[in-house]
Parts: structure tokens; sequence; C-alpha cells
């Protein structure tokens, strides 16, 4: 446990869940917390989609309560996050990999790349997110890097090396965890 | 069962499911439809977004299966569709009543309107469908509209004439079955 010099962050630090201080969070929860943020202080609207999910069966042990006693996960057939930023739509998915050496396009499905594709040839902003847990960094790429990338016949990943050069490394802080808008300032909206 | 007057076409019908074709399918159905139509035809990328489930329980009767066995239903936090138009951001949230007199505001939820808000606010095109099932009309109003009426401390619905005067009525056709870009186009791109 570290130890705070402040007795009183520390004090308040306790109700807060712990994915807000520790460390090897997920990117998720640090997504999730900044667009909490960023919405709260009216920058942006952007939200994390619910996971998709096939209900096969539901109970009703009481009135107004359904319970669901029969689901399975289905495969998303778009990206996790999308909104709407400066009158743009915005919409990316976010991956995070424990290699140090590349990340695997294995784990982003094909219906995601091309819907990635749509967004961007209707005009929205699109990227990906993608964290090396190893170095604690987190990128943003522009989806259109990524697209390429992941339609070139032999490619079946992109490394560390090529994130770091084509991608853009976004700042992490305590509020918002993930400064993602400000890469998205830089890489969208300077003229 | 209607027949049609051309053999093939009623041969091809058979393998579409009975949503396609039918009255009375419900208004998730044809905006479902109708989102598909305009992602294959590539004139915009719109999506329904996932119903939002809180997963309690998931059991692993065999390797590479995940079967929840509780979870339960969350309220949602944002509206329904969302997607991309035009270079535009686009939300909107749809609801259907048996009500021949007016649509009632407790079917939608505050956090829905301050989402709708929220949207117009960053520059978004957001709208509510409404459709009155017992007369088999949609209509599409402007999010400001329905905002403003669902704040007024003493208003409690929107009265079918209401929704005549200040919305708009989306056209049905066969593919898609609402047309309702058509309305978006007239409303939010005419100069």
């Amino acid at each position: 446990m570290i130890q705070y010099p402040n007795r009183k962050s520390n004090k308040e630090l306790e109700h807060k869940p712990i994915s807000h201080v520790g460390r090897g969070m997920s990117l998720e929860n640090d997504l999730n917390d900044s667009n909490t943020y960023y919405l709260e202080s009216d920058k942006a609207v952007i939200h994390k989609k619910p996971t998709p999910i096939q209900v096969v069966k539901v109970d009703y042990p009481s009135r107004n309560c359904a319970k669901i006693v029969e689901a399975y996960y289905k495969v998303a057939s778009t990206t996790d996050y999308n909104g709407v930023y400066r009158g743009k739509a915005i919409d990316f998915e976010a991956k995070e990999t424990n290699s140090k050496v590349s990340f695997t396009f294995k784990s982003i499905h094909e219906h995601q790349i091309n819907h990635l594709d749509a967004v961007c040839r209707h005009g929205g902003i699109a990227f990906v997110i993608l964290r090396f847990t190893k170095f604690d960094e987190t990128y943003l790429i522009n989806a259109n890097i990524l697209i390429d990338m992941y339609r070139q016949p032999n490619k079946k990943s992109i490394t560390y090396q090529e994130v770091q050069e084509m991608g853009f490394l976004i700042k992490q802080g305590l509020t918002p965890r993930m400064r993602y808008l400000d890469v998205v300032d830089d890489l969208y909206f300077k003229n």
C-alpha cells in the first residue's frame, strides 16, 4: 500500500473505487472515467455502448422484477465508444495488450474495421486507442492507418514501434485519467 | 396470407423474416430494418445500441462457452439509436404508443431528455421518433421541441394534435420501411 503524504487525501481516497487511484486499472475504466469527466464538464458527449447480450430466458420472481436466467454474449457489430464532440460524430474502439512487441489484429473483428471505415467515409472522426500495459502507454491512432494495415494480406499485427511512430501518446492525469480529446483536438481540429 | 401477383417475389419473401412484410410489426424492427438498408446502401451508419444489462453470474458449462445465468435489465442512460449521417452525429430515441390521444412523458426518462439536450448543444442532430400504432403513423420531432415540453412543470404528455403540428410524418415503404432520413434531410440540411 502506498503511503500518501497527506492524511486527508488518503482518507478521501478510501471512498473512491480503487480503479481511480491504483495502477494497472483497465483501459475501459480509465475511458469511462474520462468520458464521465468530459460529460460533466460539458466538453463532449461520449459513452461506452452496452455489451450486446442475447437474452434467451427471463424469469419473473416477483412483480416488476425481470430476472434474466439464460443469456449469451454476442459479438459486437460496431465499436465500443461513440458520441459527439465539437459538432462531429466520434467513434472508436479501445484495446489493450500485454505484449511488449506488437498488437495483434486477432483482437479486432473485421466488422469493427468495416464500421470504422464507414464512419470515416460518412465524415465522422474514427480512431483506435491502444494500450501497451507493460509500458503503461496508451496511444491514439487514426482509424485509416489501422484499417490500411489490417487489410494488408500478410500483416497480422501492428508493432509497438509502428504504434509509436504513427500513433499519438495520450497524456495521463488524475482527472481525466486519459486526456484523449487533447489528441483529437490536435489531430482533427487544427488547420 | 396475402397472395402476391408475382410468384418469384412470393418465393423470395418466404426467406425473409415475417417482420419485413407484415403489418403491425414493432417500431424497433422497422427502424433496425431501415438502418440496415441505410448501412448497406452506404447512406448512413446508424445502429441501435444494445440493451444495457447488469450481469451478476456467469457459468462456463464448457470451454469457450460463457452462459449468463443471472442478470438484470438496467435503465438506459442514453438513447437507443445513434450514428453518423452526412458528416453529422445523429442521435434519437424511438417510442410507440397505443393511445389515440397523446404520448405520455412517463415513458421517456429524464436522463434521456438530458442526453438529447447535450447532443444538440454539441452540434449533433437529435430527435425523437413517435409512433401512434392505432393510426399506423410515425412522426419525427426535433428534440428541442420535445425537451421544452418535457420540462414544462405541468405538462405530462404531448398530444396527438401537437405531434401532428410540430412533428413530421415519416413515409413508410417496403425498403426501407421507415424513410426517416428523408425527414432529416428536409429538417436539418435544407438551407
